[in-house]
């Protein structure tokens, strides 16, 4: 936590998950997502929902080897992380910025495409949920520091109840094979396939710091 | 773990971190990670001592809000997600594609500019250490299934042997107010700022599925 002080919607958290007769295995998904997180950002309470209910419509296990794509970076990320093991490190996430809110997972497949469910959140559904669609669509109306309470718990007690799916095909990534090139700029060694234009993207268009 | 037999280097890891005389917060760190990850990839247990490194040089603490850059989506990134709190969903964790075995890490900052520390695989010092300079150079000698275990030790051993490290400035993200827009192709609201050519990305150029 980076603050000293507790926010509104961390105090009780656990109360509330519990409160709204939230069942297993959502209840341990939701504290566990909040503590990797570092806070229980709706967005991330939601995806917990979203990937729970993919793996049901896989008829899928957190333990099996499972591939997502989160169209948003937006907290919905940290869900199938802390879930189900579909990570950034280990090449099993893949974060898309579309801009909307919605997952896509599916098993693992030796073929070049794999069968996939796509979770989302359903903006006709929302409607139900005057405070979530409030929260959801930016709305002036949705006041962070006094509705936060509020929010989390109409969270909790509408489950899956805004969300919707559809079945997908999405294509399966191929490993790549590689050999190292020394980048003639900083003498760094890096894949050859990640080479740009000669030397390696952070003696280019991916610098992003500077040497003090 | 997406297979029923265990990987040779699975079988006893706990053993071997404790038999290389690994300490705490490491050897946690190590488990934390693997169990995360769901595999003990090399990658992984490197990205451990180098974020416990990073944090040292910055005398921070894994519970104070940090942020990072992995210079590499393989393996590094699951680290400080795991041991720090810097998540791919929480915002705090920038991947980019450059190759190079490095992470960078700072403090919040309220300045455009933060002070940071990279710390990364040292060409020269990674000589020091045959098992592992030939795993990280992807050489034909390096072989996975009978040398798996010996470059696990290897890792446990040499510890931050052949890292090191130099202190940057990096440019600190500003979060983006945003208003939303609905897509005219799929009818789905996206921010505004993440709009392409008039409509959502999965719509134009990060199309990634197909409906079934």
């Amino acid at each position: 936590m980076d603050t000293g002080h507790r926010r509104a919607d961390e105090q009780g958290f656990g109360e509330r998950i519990a409160a709204a007769g939230v069942k297993e295995p959502v209840k341990t998904y939701l504290l566990r997502c909040a503590e990797f997180h570092s806070s229980p950002a709706p967005g991330l309470l939601i995806g917990a929902f979203m990937v729970d209910y993919a793996l049901d419509l896989l008829h899928a296990t957190p333990d099996e080897k499972l591939f997502a794509v989160c169209e948003t970076p937006k907290c919905l990320p940290d869900a199938p992380q802390v879930i189900a093991h579909i990570t950034t490190g280990n090449g099993r996430l893949k974060v898309l910025p579309i801009g909307r809110f919605a997952v896509t997972v599916n098993r693992v497949s030796e073929n070049p495409t794999a069968e996939a469910v796509r979770v989302y959140v359903d903006l006709e559904k929302i409607k139900n949920f005057p405070v979530i669609d409030k929260w959801f669509s930016n709305s002036p109306e949705f006041h962070k520091h006094t509705m936060g309470v509020a929010l989390q718990e109409a969270i909790f007690k509408a489950g899956r109840g805004f969300l919707s799916y559809e079945r997908v095909r999405v294509p399966v990534k191929i490993k790549e094979a590689w050999k190292p090139v020394t980048c003639p700029t900083c003498g760094e060694t890096v894949p050859d396939y990640m080479v740009v234009d000669g030397k390696c993207g952070a003696c280019g268009s991916m610098k992003y710091y500077e040497k003090i």
